[in-house]
């Protein structure tokens, strides 16, 4: 039981392995009839030209790595991540580049195993992921010499290449449709705020409130549990939000329970939206008002990039489409008794 | 920009492409000074020897292979394949494995995919998952040699080794417990019927109602929708059931609100059981009563009992711990009213 060599298909043909090499390799020294016989002997028993061969001439590793630096149990319930990894997925099967995955413990593990990979010719390029504010790997990557596409703003992608989406003009448009319904006091649940995507819509919905509503925002580790924690301590204070914006769906629908709990009525006495819009947005109720985007689209555009740069192209920056605000049942007018401030 | 090769580090050290070789082999030639500045120099620019080499030696590619034969869009979906995945990964960097992943179309597809990756050294083993009734990748994997793990029933496995879950012992649970509530008439919304383990859930479904219950099992596509789109037919039939089991959470939490838009009350008019336990099942109201278990734990198993396979041990079918029952508010008595079957 181990893999089909040279030998074996000689054997099978009854040929040498100099015969077989000359077929396999198109070089004259065997008949027609032969090399066919050879090569559907070779297609037979799964023989294929050892990658480690092919690597050693400086062929192609054909595989490209994706290390997540989250921890493992938060990732099941992301289904960002499994949309984004079959979006990269679609494109690299095409073109048969498998994706070598691994989930890493922090920054400077996920730095040595991209070395690693890179230095034993694993994979020929990375996709880096969840963009931390000063990102060490950025500086890392830029002297490895591995083709790197970036997902996240171009500001702090330094030189390597960005494919990244307007979180900002998605909070815009999200605070001026609540302020348009007369909600004067939003608050947001958001994600991790050392994740650049966090501080950027940490200022433009500071920015997009300014002068029209009283806004706060609290941060959480993603996870239903701070997010229902949060909506309890924002619905208990003094200057009750009418309105709640939440970095992912997950923590949009603990919010809905928590006020639901609280024995208030959604969208009659709060108004919930709900970032990256999933089926899970759509089986509660109400229906979640959402921000809307293709996510399996956006690993498409970053797999797409990956490649081009790893086919030696000159590859720039990619803006990928904002999210779009999809209203549903969970949001409404604020109640008309709530003073404004 | 590209790998660093022994010529870099001679380069670097003012030394020849000899005496890094020697030193990096730990053979004499060398003094001990020039071996550590040469060994330094070589970790510092990230210089590793190459895989390929290595690989053409006999060495290990050090890489298992896991293709997902499912819908791109259903992946995103299903905390249940993040999780596994997150288990797996979590035994392989501790063994510095990575994991190769491929989304595939099909299973003769899936089959080309593996074929591809063990014929170019590519992968040292496989994992194969949602085993299909009578599946055709059982015996085509026998004869491929490639060190193989199914998560799946033995008695589907063929040759290759088995890690499974009894499925049926939990169905049996279930109903049980729905039973002793006094529950009489009971659903189940199941997935996809050519599924191994769907195919063993409907048969112990069916022998542990019988005598003791009516029963009815609908297969979907473990998407929200059909869930959703079950639970209504069922719960418009003149016979309806009292208590409906959901194979998975998304389609629980569907089913859930197919119920409470039709004024039913969840528990007092209808019972609901989720399988897969999620933070999902928890952030929803009333909270799902689920069954329980740890998928992270049972894909490091698969993992553990690859690796084993792949180091050449004898290694024999794994049955890990069955789900468990987790009651919470989803589950009552039936309504004294409904005329018993």
């Amino acid at each position: 039981m181990r893999r089909p060599t040279i030998a074996d298909v000689a054997r099978q043909a009854g040929v040498s392995k100099g015969a077989v090499s000359y077929a396999l390799n198109g070089q004259p020294g065997v008949s027609e009839s032969t090399r066919a016989r050879i090569m559907a002997i070779a297609e037979e028993i799964g023989w294929r030209p050892n990658s480690a061969a092919r690597a050693l001439n400086g062929a192609r590793a054909g595989a490209v790595g994706l290390a997540l630096c989250r921890p493992a149990r938060t990732l099941g319930m992301e289904p960002f991540f499994m949309e984004l990894i079959s979006g990269i997925e679609g494109e690299l099967s095409a073109r048969s580049y498998a994706l070598m995955l691994q989930v890493v413990g922090d920054h400077r593990q996920e730095v040595a195993v991209y070395r690693r990979w890179w230095g034993e010719g694993r994979v020929d390029g990375a996709i880096l992921v969840d963009l931390h504010v000063g990102d060490p790997r950025v500086a890392e990557f830029e002297t490895l010499g591995l083709p790197t596409v970036v997902i996240g703003h171009p500001s702090e992608s330094g030189a390597l290449v960005s494919v990244w989406s307007d979180d900002g003009g998605a909070v815009r448009e999200t605070v001026e449709y609540l302020v348009a319904l007369g909600h004067r006091r939003i608050a947001r649940v958001a994600g991790l705020p050392r994740l650049v995507h966090t501080a950027l819509r940490d200022r433009a919905f500071a920015e997009a409130c300014e002068g029209v509503a009283e806004q706060v925002t609290v941060h959480t580790d993603y996870t239903g549990e701070e997010g229902a924690r949060a909506t309890r301590r924002l619905l208990s204070s003094p200057a009750r939000p009418t309105a709640i914006v939440y970095d992912n769906d997950i923590m949009a629908v603990a919010g809905l329970s928590a006020a639901q709990d609280l024995r208030l009525d959604v969208p009659r006495d709060l108004s919930i939206v709900a970032w990256d819009d999933s089926p899970l947005s759509q089986v509660v109720r109400p229906p979640l008002t959402a921000l809307s985007r293709d996510i399996s689209a956006y690993g498409g555009h970053a797999a797409r990039r990956l490649l081009a740069l790893i086919a030696g192209e000159d590859v720039g920056a990619f803006q990928d489409e904002a999210a779009r605000l999809t209203p549903r049942g969970s949001t409404a007018p604020p109640p008309s008794g709530v003073p404004h401030g």
